[in-house]
């Protein structure tokens, strides 16, 4: 799967959004998120799909390392596309999860996208 | 070492920025970074300290996963303090080591951080 998200051109549209989420996960999980003994693989891949038939989703881009320190970026069209998703019921039971049991750790920073460049 | 970065607060100061660079390594290297035959790690560290010193620097977040994809947020306090990084001398080398061999492909997307919060 190509990890990169494909996103509309700044020039001819809109600034779009990014929800910047840095997470350290609790210690003795599963770092991979495979079958990790907490559910939390499950939960992230079942977040991932659910984000992606909201209204106003753009994409997203997810990395975790062997430390357990992650980053996950998902871009939306507009702040009221973010609200609504941070509103989500399923979302919701998963943010609670994640405060309790998944994360040691998070920072999240939700961003307007100005400008946007790749490697051609 | 903490792998957040601590940044102002946004109720206190000014909105500050956000580089998001998401990268895959080219196939053969040594994803952790770590001695790459390529010069990547070495570079790579030695990036992360060149910009720490930069004027405008707030901090940084960086994670890249067994499959050579990562992500790299670096946080400024303005769009000059990032144009300035951007034509630093020795950042500019990395750049063009970058595009030539470090990187399968990149984007670089700058946002301004207008929300921001974290776990308690």
């Amino acid at each position: 799967m190509n990890p990169f998200a494909t996103l509309p051109e700044l020039h001819n549209h809109a600034p779009y959004y990014a929800v910047i989420f840095s997470s350290l996960r609790t210690s003795g999980a599963d770092n991979d998120g495979h079958a990790a003994p907490d559910g939390y693989g499950d939960m992230a891949a079942r977040m991932v799909e659910l984000a992606a038939q909201q209204d106003g989703y753009l994409g997203i881009e997810s990395t975790r390392g062997a430390d357990g320190f992650g980053i996950t970026v998902s871009y939306w069209r507009d702040e009221a596309a973010i609200v609504q998703w941070k509103a989500n019921a399923e979302h919701l039971v998963a943010q609670q999860y994640g405060q309790e049991r998944w994360y040691e750790h998070f920072e999240l920073r939700i961003a307007k996208v100005e400008r946007a460049y790749g490697k051609p």
